[in-house]
């Protein structure tokens, strides 16, 4: 629902509104059905702007998917996976926090959307590579992220390498634990995977 | 390519032919484009049919759609990771080999397109409710297979409700490794998860 003003009309003179609004409502409609099924005529409804205003911000739909996964899908990731992996006092309970937040939010939803970022890396991935590179670069972060606590970690003590691989392999259990998620409607392949997580990394499921 | 007969004809009464044609270029066009960027003229083209003729075994594209879920989807995860584990001495043989040979095989190729079931089920799983539903048969199978393995094996001894989400969470690292993989277009990342479930597997990575 687009908010309107008391006046009824939408305000024009607000560029950093409308272009928030075209963002909020581009990665929702991704998310929701996949950047091919959206359509610039889907955008400009959705987010009440005219479809000069759109193309003022973003002059093509490459434009405006790259804003969305830089902007929006790597903001969902920051806030989902590093700031709860930045924030708890070790790796192993990062990652349980972030499993637990995520499940309890999708069972909150009455439709398992899935990972934003999942979700456009198999879709575009092989579309355009300016896609395929912003999309790693997300990935690459989350993975220094996760790899740079397991580091940190006296308790678990891993080396190196073994922390990029434990990192990929969280971040992988993750995605495709998401992706069962949405095939089934079901967060329970969430849970279980959190839960082998929460063993393999030497700790039990509950975060103490 | 399109075989040619020496006639340099088609030959047109080979329905069984016709439909094998069509379900392959199908299933190669979802994996390279994703189904909403398939369309029917790309089918007719890269299969060497007629739109009678494509029309005549699949009126829609829905049909084409659950055909290839079913019959081509479904044979790639029964070839990549169901045959590997029922014939390995344990599953966590099993895995390393399904992981090794798949890597390989991605290595092979030009591109890293990543894994059939996940591309469909992350662009169709809220699209049709019969699409989530074929999709999510193959998942259970899948991970029926898995669990079924892992119950058998005398040496890991996990019990029934563990060996089910130990089965979830190999998929899950499984398919998301390869979401990384297609990513970052490097199978690196298979590789590092595969030695990450044969620490969790209490194997060493390699296979004996």
């Amino acid at each position: 629902m687009i908010k309107m003003p008391s006046s009824g009309r939408l305000r024009t003179n607000d560029p950093a509104g409308v272009r928030k609004r075209v963002l909020d409502a581009t990665a929702d409609s991704f998310q929701r059905r996949g950047y091919h099924s959206t359509s610039t005529h889907d955008i400009v409804r959705a987010a009440g702007v005219t479809g000069g205003a759109l193309h003022h911000h973003f002059p093509t739909k490459k434009a405006l998917a790259l804003a969305v996964i830089g902007e929006r899908v790597a903001r969902a990731v920051e806030k989902n996976w590093i700031e709860p992996v930045r924030s708890a006092r070790n790796a192993a309970e990062g990652i349980q926090v972030a499993f637990e937040q995520i499940a309890a939010s999708f069972d909150r939803q009455k439709t398992i959307l899935g990972c934003p970022l999942n979700n456009l890396a198999l879709e575009l991935a092989l579309a355009d590579s300016e896609f395929r590179q912003a999309i790693d670069d997300i990935y690459r972060s989350w993975r220094d992220v996760i790899a740079d606590k397991v580091r940190a970690d006296v308790i678990v003590g891993v080396d190196a390498p073994d922390a990029e691989n434990l990192a990929t392999f969280v971040i992988a259990s993750y995605s495709g634990a998401v992706a069962q998620a949405k095939a089934g409607q079901t967060t329970s392949p969430l849970r279980a995977c959190a839960m082998q997580l929460a063993a393999h990394m030497k700790l039990g499921a509950t975060p103490g």
